[in-house]
């Protein structure tokens, strides 16, 4: 593993534990949660996504109060119109039955489809926080450039190589590698319906990513235990980033109904889906996601716009069959921690996994005495699920 | 990690290094590409599938001759009637443009769906072989039962964590874990089309099944560098079995035009079809899969039989675009090295990983001056991409 000739620093060296808290719109993420996870030692995020410019900085100021560790802001990025008019119009009709049921009307499609992003960058940069991500896109190179002036670190979300690729050439400090398995949306750079059903699971898109990019890498999808970031760390991730983990925290601001639902035996599979947003985001598979996904179209923001009153109304009738229940693939995993609790004890599995493994290679030489499955190991013990992982800090390059 | 009560020894206990080569059916998998991988400390399989009965013994007694490591054969499981005849009428009439483009009659669709289990279970059970793993479903207790007896270790393929549980009621020794990654045919139990696109990635799957059964792991799923290894051993994996990477060995005999389009820039993604076999597999998408791919019915094996021989004449025509060129997601970094090469270097891949970390956890701890981006790690040294695996071998439990 080389050092990035960028000079970047890890993200990990911002932060004492390589957990970050992935940033979740919508209302999971606030500064309570990601104060509790910076505090812990760990990286949290706030989700500027779907907020006011003001309502963020809101957040930024609030979570100033609460710990004086670095924290990060997640933007999304403007997004260009795909979308044929004609089909978000048949989808509105294709929700009527909605509208009635959850007596709510739909919401105006063309409710703004750049999230504030320039006045969210000119606050950003006016007042910096530590870290800055984004989300569906690359930003201009300009705009690297004048966070790295700022002081402040940047991280795209990228779910290709060629994504990373862009990454690097407009100057970002590291990427967030995210994998098939995470729930929301996926961070892709340009929704392309032709690209359905290609997506990457997270453990060969690292090392797609590393083969293409000399950037450090944040892993997120679908992780849940400290096994897994001892895997990505293995891998040549610097950080691991979850979301799901998270999201059932008590300081978590998400709706109490999502929080059950991931470990709701009643709810057994996620899927991508464009039925609430119009871009593909994973949630669990609910009466909503079956019924609206074959043929919700590629039209984001304007699903979303569409269905926020609709998902509202669910959460307010107590009905998670008709809210965005987004989950990664981990989702039974989900322990309902405390967001403290939860870094340390991630943590404490993560380097579980390294001390079991800290005798080197060579010790570690079977015999094959295949023929004798008695003792298969020779050495009169029961046989263990085989080898594990010494996970050690950075390189001492 | 736990030791299994029941038992099992790890796969890796039958063999000096954890990496095993996929099965591979339909002629990549061969004795001379098995025999070289186990000469090599690791573990060649042998493919039945597609066989006869009798040429699947041939191979065996040729990899007798080749090495006098361990190997493995992997069967296939006879399969329930789920199609719809007339699905597979009206397939057969979508590839009639196929049949006349390529001259080639379509095949039979009901030219069998056992894959001679029976009888080559009978072989298998006479003239006991070290391995024997299972796709497309676990096998009923007396069978594993009787391997058992006869000293054979077997292993059956899963994609969830139930099927996990099935394999252990069952009496398998050990799981192959296989994520959504993986080329080929995903070795589901049942084929279900309701769950389209609810397929797990490979790390997400692991954690998701060690905490469903207490049976050693071997993990498959787009593997194809030491580091991913690595990776999967620190997630608690026993050993990480390869296909796409063995698929490009000198030895492996695929068709050279498959061999080929896996580093071949025209074949940017890959995809889960039905088009080829009418069970999801994941191959390089060309026209074939892209014309046929959406209305591919699921009818294993009789979409099978009617395609053999429009692949064959494709690939007898020189022509990639009308083959199954099966590819897991890593496809792109296959590397054509002899198989023992291709060991030796993964082997030693994974060694460097393992060393780079071996400093313990608590030496690794960071300062935490993000305010100092100039100098991130305190130690006036370039920043690495951050922190790196050691693993060592199985545990002394």
């Amino acid at each position: 593993m080389s050092s990035a000739p960028s000079g970047s620093p890890a993200p990990s060296d911002l932060f004492r534990q390589p957990v970050i808290a992935a940033p979740m719109a919508g209302g999971a993420s606030n500064p309570r949660l990601a104060a509790a996870v910076s505090e812990a030692g760990g990286l949290g995020f706030l989700a500027a996504g779907y907020k006011t410019t003001d309502g963020m900085y809101q957040e930024i100021k609030q979570i100033r109060g609460l710990t004086s560790r670095p924290f990060g802001v997640n933007l999304f990025m403007p997004q260009p119109r795909i979308s044929d008019p004609s089909a978000v119009e048949v989808y509105r009709q294709q929700l009527a039955g909605e509208s009635t049921w959850y007596d709510t009307p739909l919401g105006d499609p063309e409710s703004g489809r750049d999230d504030g992003y320039e006045a969210k960058l000119a606050i950003l940069r006016d007042d910096p926080v530590p870290v800055v991500s984004f989300t569906f896109g690359c930003p201009a190179p300009e705009v690297l450039a004048s966070f790295a002036r700022a002081g402040t670190y940047t991280v795209v979300t990228v779910t290709t190589p060629d994504e990373a690729q862009a990454a690097r050439w407009a100057g970002a400090d590291a990427v967030c590698v995210q994998g098939i398995e995470a729930g929301g949306h996926q961070g892709t750079h340009r929704d392309d319906p032709a690209a359905d059903g290609t997506g990457i699971g997270l453990l060969t898109l690292i090392a797609l990513v590393r083969d293409a990019v000399d950037l450090p890498v944040i892993a997120t999808g679908g992780l849940m235990r400290g096994s897994q970031i001892a895997a990505v760390l293995a891998a040549g991730a610097s950080a691991a980033q979850l979301g799901t983990a998270f999201l059932v925290c008590p300081e978590s601001g998400a709706n109490p109904l999502h929080k059950q639902a991931m470990t709701n035996p009643l709810f057994v599979r996620t899927e991508l889906t464009r039925a609430f947003t119009g871009r593909p985001a994973r949630g669990l598979v609910n009466r909503f996601l079956r019924e609206h996904g074959p043929y919700a179209p590629a039209a984001y923001p304007e699903v979303h716009h569409l269905t926020t009153g609709l998902r509202k109304a669910a959460a307010q009738a107590g009905d998670p069959q008709g809210m965005a229940l987004w989950a990664g693939q981990g989702h039974r995993m989900a322990r309902a921690l405390p967001a403290a609790d939860l870094v340390d004890t991630l943590v404490a599995e993560w380097q579980h996994t390294a001390w079991q493994g800290s005798e080197p290679p060579e010790a570690a030489e079977r015999n094959t005495a295949w023929q004798d499955q008695e003792d298969p190991a020779g050495d009169g013990g029961p046989a263990g699920t085989g080898r594990t992982a010494a996970v050690g800090g950075r390189e001492d390059s």
